[in-house]
């Protein structure tokens, strides 16, 4: 088999086969293909697209291309959350402990933040010590000993789909549905999982905005599940403003350990629950809605999920200390508030310069190879919709530098918008379910 | 200016300026852009297309990233034939000699073969000594003496064509029309011609098959000529078989010497003196086509023309008693016929499958870096329309070992076919004339 060939092939508009798709995600991952060649047949892919069977090849050969995690039999149900990515979301945080102390493991394999959107480790890696690194076998072993394990997707996971993935963010090939579905899915199916929950962002902040592609991507993930006999059940949220009030990694920590604490936004838990009810009940098939919903809310109330999230940070070297105190998270040493220039309705906080304000803070990234500041951030006082004086604070800025304080404060008066009334609503937080039934548009919570 | 925005928005289809065209030539030629990204790009404009304005502004911007021949002032004309490659397709080496001798000048700057395609610098070399690597101001210094050099086109021309159509040759994005025609005339403009034939082939052996196809590449030329103040002829010929008799280096030069002594396979010549008259008259616009073919006639018959090639031979380099005795040629040890299987008329002589047979004895290249056997090829002595007989010989192989000929032999069984009657008659050798006026179609010759 020639990679020429197949590059021609997928440029004419040709389906490949599942032999030829194998063939191309061992060449990547053995890295006998050279990138120039890898680079054009993901443009052409992206500009031809791909059948369901060639996703579903993919997809296969990309989860063959690594290691997995296998669960030993017997073993409880291993179910775990993935989100297209966003600016305040923080929900992993939550959801591992609080699914792991409902009696549901959680193997989350998560990834770095880059461009406009957070990463779970770099949050994670806020509380001092915390390690992601763990070798699959100690993940394995902490899994079973606490429910859960909170790592980064090693090199031995889905080679092939990190060499593409890489080739992807440089050659604008990245927003192609089935090649994000097959992306995501060879990672998650490669945890060994009994069932996911995908939680698809729409909105000015999402990576696909657009809710009918997002729905399309909920659609094709949810067979790539069921082709491997896992089932998936994706949540549309929105993604049209930030979740949460906290935007950067250790103050979104601080949030979330609000939330395990039973307070937090409001908005955060709406996501939050929504999710941990579907990854109860994939665990448990015949739980009714209301009896997940209440099994989750006790796992909060009784003190269980921050209890095992105390137990979690401890196992993978974090400093317990920050549970009880957060003055043991990085804190920036400049915190100043940001001021409402006049009177009106919080009619928009636009997520993705929100992402890039943090990343002019230095809490995120815009190259791969740039650091993380962990102290830096915006936490925001109102939400969209609220009626606000002139003068209100209307967030707080955490910044390392007088200079970063200021130039964040100019963006805010931009992303900030103020106006007489609301302009448009804002999207409903959790708006559809898709499953392997359909899509069933829930109403607005 | 960012290649990926770049990339991003050819993939979706916009035209790019012509300054982001610029930054693309000069980031490819000072090797800053990544393969990865230039091979996303042409990707990309393969399927997404160029417009006529793009294409303008691609070839300045490849035209400009290199160094070019400059024509001193009151020079004589400075005229170029280009050919799209064909099998048996030796025409600039009787061309640049006979335009020589007519008082043109052609400062002709040639490829190697590769695939299915001779290429001139090979054919040259097959005379022993001569030598393609002269220096810019070397092959100025011969044109203004002899009136011709024919060389290489060296690293110092259109770098950025040269990484460009490196990666397009290994992508898959060779066959697109604005981004061949931007290669092809980038080289030729940096010639400093005053006028350019283009030879465009035609039929199963061209890069472009299709007559449609090939038409619209010689219009597209024709206008990047005039863009520069060039005129530009296109003659549409055909390669729907292997034109001449000789297909292999040596034993084209052969046929060369043969066409400037005034004989020759009559099809090489009615191609030739239509390419040298158009030459011709480009240099001299006013000449009528009658008076220019007699002036191309005359220096054949005078024997002018050989005595031209004789000077450049000597010039560069070359054996010159290869030019009187053919034995001076390298020749293959084994030299043996292929006769025909049975008796009826040559229907075809597929002209792509004979170049590959060339490669397989050794006489041309599959990859840039094989080194090219001069003695080998293939000598037909039919053509298709012939009526032949059982036993007779159609061709002659010449071959390095004994294991070469006798495969050979069995592809030859395959690509000429001998039929009953002709199955469809053969394209007209010439058959199209592309100038700034537009397309007049030429009675078959």
């Amino acid at each position: 088999m020639i990679l020429r060939d197949l590059i021609a092939r997928k440029r004419d508009g040709a389906p490949l086969a599942a032999d030829e798709w194998a063939f191309v995600a061992r060449v990547a991952a053995d890295r006998s293909a050279p990138d120039y060649q890898l680079a054009a047949l993901l443009m052409a892919t992206y500009l031809r697209g791909m059948d369901d069977a060639e996703c579903r090849a993919l997809t296969r050969a990309m989860l063959a291309s690594g290691k997995t995690l296998v669960r030993p039999p017997g073993a409880p149900a291993w179910i775990d959350k993935h989100s297209t990515g966003g600016v305040g979301d923080k929900t992993s945080l939550v959801l591992a402990p609080l699914l792991a102390a409902c009696g549901v493991a959680v193997p989350m394999m998560s990834g770095r933040g880059l461009g406009h959107t957070g990463g779970t480790l770099d949050k994670l890696e806020a509380i001092p010590g915390f390690r992601t690194d763990l070798a699959l076998d100690v993940a394995t072993r902490q899994l079973e000993r606490l429910g859960c394990a909170l790592i980064g997707q090693t090199g031995e996971i889905a080679p092939a789909d990190r060499r593409m993935y890489a080739l992807r963010d440089v050659t604008g090939t990245v927003e192609c549905i089935p090649l994000i579905a097959a992306s995501i899915m060879s990672k998650k199916l490669a945890e060994g999982l009994t069932g996911l929950v995908l939680d698809v962002k729409r909105g000015s902040g999402a990576f696909i905005p657009e809710l009918d592609r997002g729905l399309d991507l909920a659609r094709t993930m949810v067979d790539l599940g069921a082709d491997h006999g896992v089932p998936v059940v994706a949540l549309v949220t929105a993604m049209d403003r930030p979740l949460g009030d906290a935007c950067g990694n250790a103050l979104e920590v601080r949030e979330c350990l609000d939330v395990l604490r039973g307070g937090g936004p409001r908005d955060l838990w709406t996501v939050t629950e929504a999710l941990a009810v579907e990854m109860l009940r994939l665990a448990h098939p015949a739980l009714g809605a209301d009896d997940a919903r209440a099994t989750v809310r006790a796992a909060i109330a009784s003190g269980a999920a921050l209890e095992r999230f105390r137990a979690i940070v401890a196992a993978q070297g974090g400093d317990v200390r920050a549970i009880d105190d957060p003055d043991h998270l990085p804190r920036a040493p400049l915190a100043e508030p940001f001021v409402s220039p006049r009177a009106g309705v919080v009619a928009a906080i636009a997520p993705r310069p929100v992402g890039h304000a943090i990343i002019a803070l230095g809490g995120g990234r815009s190259r791969v190879d740039d650091v993380v500041d962990p102290a830096v951030g915006i936490v925001f006082h109102v939400r969209v919709g609220d009626r606000v004086e002139a003068g209100q604070p209307l967030a707080t800025i955490h910044a390392r530098t007088a200079d970063a304080l200021a130039a964040c404060r100019a963006t805010l008066a931009d992303i900030v918008g103020i106006a007489d009334a609301l302009v448009e609503p804002p999207l409903p937080w959790v708006s559809h379910r898709v499953t392997g039934d359909g899509v069933e548009p829930l109403s607005a919570r």
